[in-house]
C-alpha cells in the first residue's frame, strides 16, 4: 500500500502520515517550529501507594497486568544493558502469553540479543518498534516483515518525542542494576552494573506506568537516583537482569588494520594542524576501533602540549578515562558507559558524571550540549557529494544501524568523519547516500587512508589549512579514487512501500527507508 | 466582599473559589482524587537559543524584559538564601518601575528580609503573595491590606500546585550561588552558598520563562546541576545575591531555656522508652531550639546503644551533620541546609545528599519519602483536644508563618510534637485551634515540660507507655493544666472577608484565615 508523500526540503519523498499519525516534512536545519505545550501523564496520587515505600511485586508478569498492560499500548525500554540485555524479550514473551497483540516497542536501541522479539513480530504481539534495528532485526524489517512502519530517532529526537507527545509511552519497563524497594534507581552496583541509566530517566517522567525491574534491591535511598521513584509504580525483582559480559566489554579495543590507524593518525593531525584541538577543547570520540585509536592520538597530543581537554562527553572508554585520570580532562560527562573501566569510573570518580539526556540532546529544550562542543568524532555508512551522511541503511539497502546520538551530535562546532573509503570493496562516498539522516550543512570533515575532504561551506576550515602538508581534496575526488579501486557497485532495488521514517531532530521526517525487492535465486 | 462557602469535611468554613479560581474543599486525609494530567509548558526549541550555550544577559531587568515580564503573571522564586535573600524584593522594584500591575508572587516562602514587598502590594504591582507570610507582611495580610486572597501550601503542596497546573508560573527567578553561562546552577560555591537550592527545580522544570541570577559565574558544566540548564532562558550575574550571614546562621543554637531542655529531655525519653528510636531508624528534626535539644540528646541515646539512624531527613543542622560524621547515621537525605556546618557538609561529604521535592514531599506522586519515615518532630502554635494542629496564624489571629513541609511530614509514622504548655503566658493547647492546618488524626503525640500526651487513635503507644514511669495524660489534662496558670484568653474577632486560604497536601481548601477586626484604641 503506497501512502501519500511530498518532497520535504532535502528533496526526499517522505509520507504526510506514519502509522496513522500526521507526519511533518523536513523543513531545513532549525527550521522547524514546535507549537504547543509539552505531553503531560495522568496525576497520580500517594493515596494509591503504600505508605512504607515498599512497591515490590512477585513477577515481571504480575506487574503488567498491575500496570494494565493490553493491546494497542507502547512499552518503553532503555538500551542500557546492550547487548546483555535479559529483560525486553522477556516482556514480549509475557504479553504474547496473555494473548496481547498490536504493541509499540519503543527502545532507546535494540541489540542482536534482541532478534528474539522477530517471534513476536511475527505472531502480532508487536505491531512494530520505533527505534534501532540492527542485524536479522534490521533485515526483517527491510524485507517487510514488520506489520507497522518503524520510527528511527536519534537518542536526542527520543526525548524530544517523548516530550513532546508524539509517543505516549503506556509502559515503561527500566531494567536497573540496583534499585530499592520505592523505585529509586541507577546504574552501578550489583553483577549487572552499566554505568548509568539516564536514557530511561525521560521514560520515568512520561511513561503513565513506571516499572522498575532489578537483580540487586538494595536499601533505601539509592543513590544517586537516576530514576526517581516517586514515578515508579512497580518494582520487580528478578536473578538477572543482564549477562555481565555483554553488557559493557571487558575492554573496549583500538583497531589493529593498518588502514584504520592511518585515519587516526591522519585524524589526530587534522584537528592540531587546524588548531581544532588545543587548551580547553571539549571533545566526544565514540567506541569504534579508529575512534578509540584517535582518543589515544589525541591524548598525546594534549600530553605533548600540556594542554587540557575541558571535559570529554561519554559514551565514555577506559580511554576518554585514562585523560580523565592522568590530569588531561577536567571531566567526564556521561550518557553511557562502554567498558568495564568506564563503569569503574563512573561508579568512583566525582569528576565522572552521569549526565542528563535533556540537557544534552533534546533539540526541543533551550539548548543543547552538543552544540557548545568543539569536536566530534561520529561514523557514517556513507556520505554523498553534498556531505549528507546516512548512518541507518548500507549501500544495499538494508537497514542495519539506529541513529544514537549521531544526529545530536552534528551539531558540535566540527563535525569530523573519520571514514575508510571503502568497506568490503564498496565505497563509502557515494553520489547520493541511500538514506538520508544528517544533512550535509552540519558534516564539516571527512578524513579517510588516504587524504581529507573539507566541506566548502567551512571556508575558515579551507584556510587553516593551508600550507600544512595535509593531502587535502575534494570529496568528489574522494568518491572517484574509490571508485577507481571498487568500481560503482549496483544500487538496490526498492518498491513503493514504506517500512521506516527517520526523524530529524526535531520531530520531522527527514528520509524514509523502503522495502527492498528481493532477488529471487 | 463576602463568598460563598461551604462546610469542608473537617468542619471548617471554606469558599469555592479563590481569586477567581474554582476551590476544591478538604474531604479526609487520602479521600480527594486528582483527575486530568499534569500541567505541561510550551515547547522550546534550540533554534531559539545561542548554540554557544552563552545566555548571560545584562541584567535582571533586561532579562525580566526578555522574558517578556507584564501585569498580571505568575513570577515565581526560591528561599534557599532565606533572611538574606537580595533578589526577591529586586524583581518587584523592577516591575513597579516598569509600571506592571497585578502580579502574583509565588515564593517557595518569605522572610524578613522580604517586607519591602508591603510597597508593592500596597502600590498595585502585587495583587497577591501565594506563599508563606510572617512578621509585618503576615499583619499586612491579616488586617486586610492585600488586595488578593493568599494561598499558603507546604512545601511539598506547592509542588503540587505547580505540577498539577493550580499555579502556572509564567516567569521563575531562581538565585544561584553558582551557575554557569547555559544556566547549569547549583547551591554552593561562591560567596552566597545556601547548600542546596533544590526547591526551585519544580519552578525551573514548569515555568514558561526561567531566570537564573547568579553572583558567582562559573565554567560550563556547573555540576551537580540542581537547576538544569535546558530549562534556563537567561542567566544574569550579579554582584550579590544574598547576605551571607544572613542566608544561614554561623551556627544553630541549642536552647538555653530550662523548660524546653525539659521539653527535650522529655521527648528523647519517650522515644526511647516506645521503642520508636531504635537501630534503623529514620528521623527529622528540624532546626529550632527545641528540636536541636532533641537531637543532641537522641544522638546520645544511639551512641550509647551502638545504634545507628539509617538517615535523617533535613532541614540539615550541625547536630545531623555531627551524627553523620560520627557514624550515628548512615547519610543525610536535604532539602535545605539551616547552618553553616551543614552547608559546608553537603558540599563535600557524599552522603549528605540533596534531596528531590518532588520524591520526599509532593502528595500527588507515586509515593513520599516522609510516609516511610520513622519519627518526625515537628512544631505548632496551637493544638486543640482533636489534636488538630494550626502553624501559621497565632491565638490573637495574627497570620505569622509559613506551612514550610510542616504538612508533608504529618504523614510520618509518629509525629511528635515538642511544645511548651504556654507561650506569652497564651496556652498552646486550646478548644479549637484558630486555623486547621494538620487533622489530628495525623498528629500522634504532644510532649511539654510538664507531660506527654498521646492521641487515643494511637492504641499501640498507649500500650507501649504502660509502666513505663513517663507523665502520661489525656490532651485536655494538658489544656486544663496551662489555663490553671494563665487563664483563657480572649478569642480574636473576625470579620467574613478571607485574607488566606489554607490548602491540604492535595490541593483542597482545609481552612482559611479571615480579616481581623482592628480594635481602635
Amino acid at each position: 500500500m503506497a501512502v501519500k508523500t511530498v518532497m520535504n526540503a532535502a528533496g526526499r519523498k517522505v509520507p504526510l502520515a506514519i502509522n496513522g499519525q500526521p507526519a511533518i516534512p523536513f523543513r531545513g536545519v532549525g527550521k522547524h517550529r514546535p507549537s504547543g505545550v509539552k505531553y503531560s501523564p495522568p496525576i497520580p496520587t500517594c493515596a494509591d501507594f503504600p505508605s512504607d515505600g515498599n512497591k515490590v511485586v512477585g513477577s515481571l508478569e504480575d506487574a503488567l497486568r498491575k500496570c494494565g498492560l493490553k493491546s494497542g499500548m507502547t512499552i518503553s525500554t532503555h538500551h542500557h544493558l546492550r547487548d546483555g540485555d535479559l529483560i525486553s524479550n522477556r516482556i514480549f514473551e509475557i504479553a504474547s502469553g496473555m494473548g496481547v497483540k498490536d504493541l509499540v516497542w519503543f527502545p532507546s536501541a535494540s541489540f542482536p540479543c534482541n532478534d528474539p522479539v522477530i517471534r513476536y513480530l511475527s505472531d502480532g504481539t508487536i505491531n512494530r518498534i520505533e527505534g534501532s534495528m540492527n542485524g536479522p532485526l534490521g533485515r526483517f524489517v527491510s524485507e517487510g516483515g514488520m506489520k507497522g512502519t518503524a520510527v528511527l530517532r536519534s537518542h536526542g529526537g527520543r526525548v524530544q518525542a517523548i516530550q513532546d507527545g508524539e509517543v505516549k509511552i503506556d509502559i515503561a519497563v527500566l531494567a536497573a542494576p540496583s534499585a530499592d524497594a520505592f523505585g529509586n534507581a541507577r546504574g552501578t552496583g550489583g553483577s549487572s552494573s552499566c554505568g548509568v541509566i539516564g536514557y530511561g530517566k525521560p521514560d520515568s517522567m512520561y511513561a503513565t506506568k513506571v516499572i522498575v525491574v532489578t537483580d540487586n534491591l538494595v536499601d533505601f535511598p539509592c543513590c544517586p537516583m537516576e530514576i526517581e521513584g516517586n514515578y515508579v509504580d512497580c518494582v520487580v525483582v528478578v536473578d538477572k537482569i543482564g549477562v555481565p559480559e555483554k553488557i559493557v566489554s571487558g575492554t573496549t579495543e583500538i583497531t589493529k588494520s593498518p588502514d584504520r590507524i592511518l585515519i587516526a593518525e591522519l585524524t589526530a593531525s587534522f584537528l592540531e594542524k587546524t588548531g581544532i584541538l588545543q587548551d580547553g577543547v571539549t571533545m566526544q570520540a565514540g567506541a569504534g576501533g579508529t575512534s578509540l585509536a584517535i582518543a589515544v592520538f589525541v591524548h598525546e597530543i594534549l600530553k605533548r602540549n600540556g594542554w587540557k581537554s575541558k571535559f570529554g562527553f561519554g559514551g565514555s572508554t577506559k580511554y576518554m578515562v585514562k585523560m580523565l585520570e592522568e590530569g588531561q580532562m577536567g571531566c567526564i560527562l556521561d550518557a553511557q558507559a562502554f567498558d568495564l573501566d568506564a563503569v569503574r569510573s563512573v561508579e568512583t570518580n566525582p569528576c565522572h558524571i552521569p549526565y542528563p539526556v535533556f540537557n544534552a540532546y533534546n533539540y526541543h529544550s533551550k539548548g543543547n550540549l552538543t552544540s557548545m562542543m568543539d569536536i566530534m568524532i561520529l561514523g557514517a555508512t556513507e556520505v554523498d557529494l553534498g556531505f549528507n551522511g546516512n548512518v541507518v541503511t548500507h549501500s544495499d539497502g538494508y537497514l542495519l544501524h539506529g541513529i544514537g546520538g549521531w544526529q545530536n551530535c552534528l551539531h558540535a562546532r566540527n563535525v569530523i568523519l573519520p571514514l575508510p573509503l571503502f568497506r568490503d570493496r564498496i565505497p563509502v562516498i557515494v553520489d547520493e547516500v541511500t538514506t538520508l539522516c544528517g544533512p550535509g550543512e552540519l558534516i564539516d570533515v571527512i578524513i579517510t587512508e588516504r587524504s581529507i575532504a573539507i566541506n566548502p561551506l567551512r571556508k575558515d576550515l579551507v584556510r587553516r589549512v593551508k600550507g600544512s602538508g595535509l593531502p587535502i581534496v575534494t570529496i568528489r575526488e574522494l568518491k572517484e579514487e574509490a571508485e577507481r579501486i571498487c568500481g560503482r557497485p549496483e544500487k538496490p532495488e526498492f518498491d513503493d512501500r514504506i517500512v521506516a521514517a527517520i526523524k530529524w531532530v526535531d520531530g520531522t521526517v527527514i528520509d524514509v527507508v523502503r522495502k527492498l525487492k528481493i532477488q529471487k535465486g
